[in-house]
């Protein structure tokens, strides 16, 4: 089942460009934070044409949603492949998307080319893949994976102080949150089609990329509570500046990362909350996020140590309250030799170019491999840019990664 | 005219009590930015207070308001006292309001007293005192100055991209911009009473202190343009975050500021706003505002100039683009001797302890100085606190202070 001739991308590049119009900034910048406005509608946009292609569709209690091409034995467990269509603030539009409307236009290929699926062939869209609502990353594939008990998900609050619980329930969401969980045998496989977010398919002028390794991260949330005071009259001596005392951790983070001896190992303060965000005012609170990743759990291990250190040593120095609250330090995962070689068999047939690859970055299938085999197939995107509304990823790149995705879901479904 | 007796401080106790929950935010926290609701509804209770006390109420253009009291010979020009009722977020009950509404008691007082002005006595309420709007301070005095020309008032805009025209027209202030910068001689002689704002005056228990020099601070806002990207995807060689750069300038300016060897030098970085502001993004780009303190205006301008050293250094050891606007650096200035005198003669009479001393923080009176003999008189606060809602002045300091200025009005204006 090699879908060469049948491929025409023209219709699944208009769908990418209409679902990045669904957005709660000005295009082609993309936001869509899980749970809003736009993500709604964008939810709804992509049920829609899932609807159109014949796929039963449901959801579960947050919102992670399942479109099923019912195979010939409905019994046995799908094939699933998927990713998520929530975005950061200030993004692009294939982080993501390429996965969701790619996994659809696989199977819409594999129908036009009159294929029948023995197992059923299932697109799921993950919940919240990004953290930028509740400052954890994979909500949606956590929950599925019982990695986030429905217990730890009650504890969780946007910056407005809203719940998981009130902001699914507003979302239309309201089943018992423990029945996210997916029992075992669920499904029978899953592959995570998406863009590398990482310039190196580009570079070395690769089609693909088989993931071998996914990367894991350590999230650390650093509140600072220092002295506030008016900023003229309060002498330096007497100073307990928090944003100060935040400036020498990020830079302890960044020098914690750099001094691994390992390229794979990146640290990140993304997040710097400032209150009370005046200037003539010293500041007596700061929230810090910071992000720590590495394919080695326990180097990464080694820089989350490094600024729990530089953080007890600041506070004492400064005279300072520092208070740390880990929000997930998860193990690296490794992909399933038996998808692996499925894809680069179909990579060959197709005639691409590939190379095995670590991701850097998390995805949902790094959940998923607790409860199914798991592998992820890369496609390049222009210059490694992510996250930033100038994302790009070439009709050529999607057309080759569609097209391998369709030839593998078809041999694992026969 | 020495009000000994008369002074009942219970009724201004509780209009600074009123006040303070005018506010947007809940008690005991005042924020009340400049145009915004909880300002308008300050500025109406206060012209009412003025109103009942037979006072003569006028607002010029950006809302500067004049609280006359008409003396026996109403060409002359008049002594005027007065200082400001907006507040930083998350602020106090005192900063400004015991200059306002104790200005107002000292003429009660005076009133009550049966004394009959030559001079007419004016309580000045000045438009954004506070910079959190505008980014710039004392806005109403620097206009009553020229300081600040209308055509640089014209380019003002706050954080929602409003324009100073924008915000002043629906707080229903309308005329000509240029109207507000107020002819030589309109004033004969100001004074300010207000909080120290320091720790110094409680610390020695001295009830009041004669202000000879008042500090000026220099504002520089930083831009920084560094390059975003994915948090895990993007290695640590390649890249620019804009945030690890801003780290460095907020420890030099910290550092600049400790190492002029004078304890009257300050510097604070209170504004540090990040982009896209997400724990799995580079942060692409960051602003920061700082604000350089001294009496020393040469001593101030040197840590001013290593802060841009420091932007010239890091924007080319990390590859980001720094662009420094510098929104103010104003002369330190000189209070009149002659008010002095008047303010040290009154305080003997009322066996009040006082001192020389500088204000570190500056106040309308620095740009009233250019205009008019100025000078200030501090009452103590507790601890030194300010720009904080903990901030307090006690009922004693706050009598002694209205006392003495009362005395002084009644001569300056006799």
């Amino acid at each position: 089942m090699a879908p060469h001739a049948e491929l025409t991308i023209d219709g699944l590049l208009s769908e990418i460009t209409m679902l990045a119009h669904i957005s709660e900034a000005e295009p082609p910048v993309v936001t869509r934070v899980v749970f809003g406005e736009a993500d709604l509608r964008a939810r709804a946009y992509v049920k829609s044409l899932c609807a159109a292609a014949g796929l039963i569709v449901t959801e579960d209690a947050v919102g992670n949603t399942f479109a099923r091409w019912q195979g010939a034995e409905p019994d046995l467990a799908p094939v699933a492949t998927g990713s998520h269509i929530d975005a950061i603030p200030n993004a692009g539009s294939y982080d993501g998307v390429v996965g969701v409307l790619g996994g659809l236009e696989a199977i819409r290929v594999l129908q036009k080319l009159g294929f029948k699926p023995r197992r059923s062939i299932e697109l799921v869209i993950f919940t919240a893949e990004e953290p930028t609502r509740f400052g954890i990353g994979c909500l949606g594939s956590r929950m599925m994976a019982n990695v986030l008990t429905p217990q730890q998900a009650l504890a969780l609050r946007d910056k407005e102080g809203r719940t998981l619980e009130e902001r699914r329930a507003s979302a239309g969401f309201t089943g018992a949150l423990d029945s996210a969980a997916l029992p075992s045998g669920r499904f029978h496989q899953f592959i995570e089609l998406h863009i590398e977010q990482g310039p190196l398919l580009e570079a070395e002028g690769i089609d693909l990329g088989l993931v071998t390794h996914i990367a894991a991260p350590a999230s650390l949330r650093i509140h600072i509570e220092g002295e506030g005071g008016h900023a003229g009259a309060k002498l330096m001596p007497g100073r307990k500046d928090a944003l100060a005392a935040a400036a020498e951790l990020i830079l302890a983070l960044e020098s914690a990362a750099k001094s691994t001896g390992a390229i794979d190992t990146v640290a990140t303060a993304g997040v710097c909350e400032v209150f009370p965000s005046a200037v003539n005012s010293i500041p007596s609170r700061v929230r810090l996020e910071t992000d720590i990743r590495d394919i080695d759990g326990a180097r990464r291990d080694s820089v989350l140590d490094a600024l729990r250190a530089a953080c007890a040593e600041v506070a004492a120095r400064r005279g300072v309250t520092i208070a740390t609250d880990l929000v997930n330090a998860d193990p690296p995962t490794a992909c399933d030799p038996a998808i692996l070689a499925a894809l680069e068999e179909a990579a060959v047939t197709a005639g691409r170019s590939h190379k095995k690859m670590v991701s850097r970055a998390y995805h949902d299938s790094l959940f998923m491999a607790r409860i199914v085999p798991v592998a992820m197939l890369f496609i390049p995107c222009r210059g490694g840019i992510s996250h930033r509304p100038d994302e790009y990823a070439s009709p050529e790149w999607i057309a080759s990664g569609v097209r391998v995705l369709a030839t593998t879901l078809a041999k694992l479904a026969s």
